[in-house]
C-alpha cells in the first residue's frame, strides 16, 4: 500500500455554536483543510458523526456536505462508531488514498450537540453504550466510568485527589490553545473543590460536551514529501457492555490497536514524543496511558503524578487541552487529535508546541473503550 | 489493487421480526455467509444501518455485532448513507481487501423498523433529505417522490396506470423468494385499484419497509477461484435537496456510478445480464434504467411496458422482488442486492433464477438520488 500523507488541516473552535448549523460546522473545517493544502478538488469525503440524525434531524451527511462544499459528484460517506467515528473515519480515508484508488481524500469530524435539550443530548450519548444490557440499568455514561473509576482506586490504593494532574495539565494545555472551549488553567484546589458529577468522578475528571468540525486533506505521500506523514493506523475492538470484559481495568483495544500501529510504524512507546489521548474521563486516561505502553498496570496515576504528561515530560499528552478543556464534540473529536497532533509535527501549534516534536500518537475511543482506533504519525 | 471475491452469502427473511432485536438480526446473516464461505475468522466487520440510533437506542454497531459474532478484538465500524448505506458498507469491506491490507473482510447490512411507533420511523427516515430545506415544508419521503413522478408524467405524458408493469414484475419475482416480504403476484386490477398514498404513488408504486440483515463475506480472488467477483464498484453524490438539480429527472450519480463501475468492468449495459436496482418508489426504478443506460430520457417507463424487465426480457430487474416484494430494510436494502444477485450468478437463486447469468449491476440509492453506489459482479 501507498504511504500517506497529511496536506491540510482545518478546525473550528470548539464551543457552544448555536448559530451555525451542522453543514455549516463540517463545511467550514473542509474548506479550511483544503485551503491550507491549497486543493480546490477532492476524490472523496468521508464523514466521521455521532448524533446528527437524531439532534440534527440530519442523515446522509456525506453528500450533504460535498454538495455544500462545491465538490458535485465525488463519493461520500460517513462513519460512526460512538465518540471514535472522526479517527474511523481517517482509517477509512487512508485506506482510499493507500490503495491507490484516490488522491486527494478529505476526511472531517463533526457534531453538534449543545442546541438539543440536554436531556436529548444525554440520551444520544448513552446509544454508546449497550442498550440492551447496560441502558435498562438506569446507569449513565458518567455512571459506567465511575464504576471503573472506584474499581481503580480499590484495586491500586489511589484516592480520588490523585487523578487531578490529569485535569492540572490538560486545562493547562487548553489555555495555550486558541480552538479550545476551556482556556483557563485550574490548580488542585479548583480540582479538589470540584462537584462531584457521579462519585468519584467530579466536574474536573469529566470532558464537557461542545460543537466542532476538525478536518484532513490526505495525499499520497510522494506527491507531499514535505508533509507529515501516516506511519502507523489500526483500529480494534472490544465488548460494548464493561461487564462483559474479563479485566474491566484493560482496554485490550487500546493494546490491540496501538501495537499495531506501533509495529506498522516500526517503533516502541519509547519513540513517541507526545501522545494525544482519549481523556474522556481521568480515568481513561490512566488507562489509555497503561494500555499503550508508557505505564505499568495501575501505574497510570503515579506516571501523571510524576510529571511525566506535562509538555516537558517524558510523554506529553493532552498537549492543546485534550477533551477535557479543548472540549469533546463526540464525533469530530478523533480529528481534532490528529489536527492537533499534525500541527505539533510541523512546528505550528503556537504557545503549546512541543518543541523538537517528531512522531505523535492519537487514540480516539468510542464508548467505554469498545472501539479505539490509534494513529502515528511522523515527520517526514 | 487486487481482485476481490464474495465468498458467502447470509440473509435473514425481511419481515415484521418483532422477536429478534437488531444485535440478533446482524449476526444471524453474519454468521450465515461465513458458515457459507466455510470460515470462522474474519479481520474485520463494516456494518451498514440508517435508524439504529434513533429506533433501537443503539449505535457503534460495528464494535456490537463483533463482540456477538465472536470476533473478538477486529476492526468494525458502522457506515450511514441514508437507504444507500449497505453499498457504501460495502465499498469500504471491499477497499480494504482490494488494498492488501485484509483478507476476510465481513460486510452486513442490518435495519429494524417496524418495532417504532410509526410516527418514529417515518421521522427516523426522513432524516434521508434535507432537514433545512426539503423537512420544514412537511413533504415526506414518499411526498417528494410523488412530486417527482408527478413530474416525470407531465414531461413525458405518461398516465400513472402505466407504471403498472414495475409492480407486476417486482411482485411476481417476489412471490419466487423465500426471503421476501410479499411472496403473491399481483395483476393490472388490483394495481389500478392500489389506494393513494401520495398522488400519483399508490401503495403499489412505494416500497414497503421491513427487519432484516444480508451479509457478504469478502476475500482476494486470487483465495476463491470459484466464486462470484467484484468486477466494478463505484459510489457518486448529488445535492441531498431535489429542488437543488438542474434536472431533477435526471440521477446524475446514479449515471456517474454506473459509468465509473461500466469503465472498470470494461463492460456496456449490453453486457447486463440483470440489474438489481433500487426500487423504492417505480418512479425511481424508471429513473435509474434511465440514467444507468438501459433506456433514453422518459423511456424508462415504455421498457418496462415491453416486457424488457420480465425475467425472460433484455434486462431483468429486481429478480428477486426487489425493494417493492422483497421489502425495504433501508441500511439493509443494498446487501440484500447484492446477496440476491451472488445468488444468481451463483445458479442458487432457486424458482427466480435467471438462466444463464454471468454479469450484474446492483444499484443502492441513499435519498432521493443523493448517494449512489454501483456494484458490478461476474461469474469467474
Amino acid at each position: 500500500m501507498n504511504q500517506v500523507a497529511i496536506l491540510g488541516v482545518g478546525q473550528t473552535p470548539v464551543r457552544e455554536h448555536w448559530d451555525i448549523s451542522i453543514r455549516d460546522l463540517a463545511v467550514e473545517a473542509g474548506r479550511a483543510a483544503m485551503m491550507d493544502a491549497g486543493i480546490t478538488k477532492v476524490d472523496s469525503i468521508y464523514v466521521g458523526n455521532m448524533t446528527s440524525g437524531r439532534l440534527s434531524q440530519q442523515r446522509q451527511l456525506g453528500a450533504l456536505v460535498a454538495d455544500f462544499l462545491g465538490q458535485w459528484g465525488v463519493e461520500a460517506v460517513k462513519l460512526e462508531a460512538a465518540c471514535g467515528s472522526a479517527a474511523s473515519a481517517m482509517r477509512q480515508g487512508l485506506l482510499a488514498v493507500a490503495s491507490g484508488e484516490k488522491e486527494a481524500v478529505l476526511v472531517i469530524g463533526v457534531e453538534k450537540l449543545t442546541e438539543s435539550l440536554g436531556r436529548q443530548t444525554t440520551a444520544a450519548l448513552a446509544t454508546a453504550a449497550d442498550a440492551d444490557y447496560e441502558l435498562p440499568h438506569g446507569v449513565s455514561f458518567v455512571g459506567l466510568n465511575a464504576l471503573v473509576m472506584q474499581r481503580y482506586m480499590y484495586e491500586y490504593g489511589y484516592d480520588r485527589h490523585d487523578f487531578a494532574p490529569f485535569a492540572l495539565n490538560a486545562h493547562a494545555n487548553g489555555a495555550k490553545n486558541p480552538n479550545a472551549l476551556f482556556r483557563m488553567a485550574i490548580d488542585q484546589k479548583t480540582y479538589d473543590q470540584g462537584r462531584i458529577v457521579a462519585d468519584p468522578i467530579s466536574l474536573f475528571d469529566a470532558s464537557p460536551i461542545g460543537d466542532g468540525a476538525a478536518a484532513l486533506l490526505l495525499v499520497p505521500a510522494e506527491k507531499a514529501p514535505q508533509a507529515v506523514r501516516i506511519a502507523g493506523s489500526a483500529a480494534a475492538t472490544d465488548t460494548l457492555a464493561i461487564h462483559d470484559r474479563a479485566e474491566p481495568l484493560w482496554l485490550k483495544a487500546a493494546e490491540l490497536s496501538a501495537n499495531a500501529a506501533y509495529k506498522q510504524a516500526g517503533i516502541t512507546p519509547e519513540d513517541i514524543d507526545l501522545f494525544e489521548l482519549h481523556d474522556a474521563f481521568s480515568i481513561m486516561a490512566a488507562l489509555s496511558l497503561e494500555a499503550c505502553g508508557f505505564a505499568d498496570r495501575g501505574a497510570g496515576v503515579r506516571l501523571a503524578q510524576e510529571g511525566d504528561i506535562l509538555p516537558s515530560g517524558r510523554i506529553p499528552i493532552c498537549t492543546m487541552g485534550g477533551l477535557k478543556a479543548r472540549g469533546h464534540p463526540v464525533g469530530a473529536t478523533g480529528l481534532y487529535q490528529l489536527a492537533e497532533a499534525t500541527l505539533q509535527l510541523r512546528g505550528d501549534a503556537g504557545d503549546a508546541q512541543i518543541e523538537g516534536a517528531r512522531i505523535a500518537l492519537t487514540q480516539n475511543i468510542g464508548g467505554s473503550g469498545a472501539t479505539i482506533v490509534a494513529h502515528i504519525l511522523e515527520c517526514p
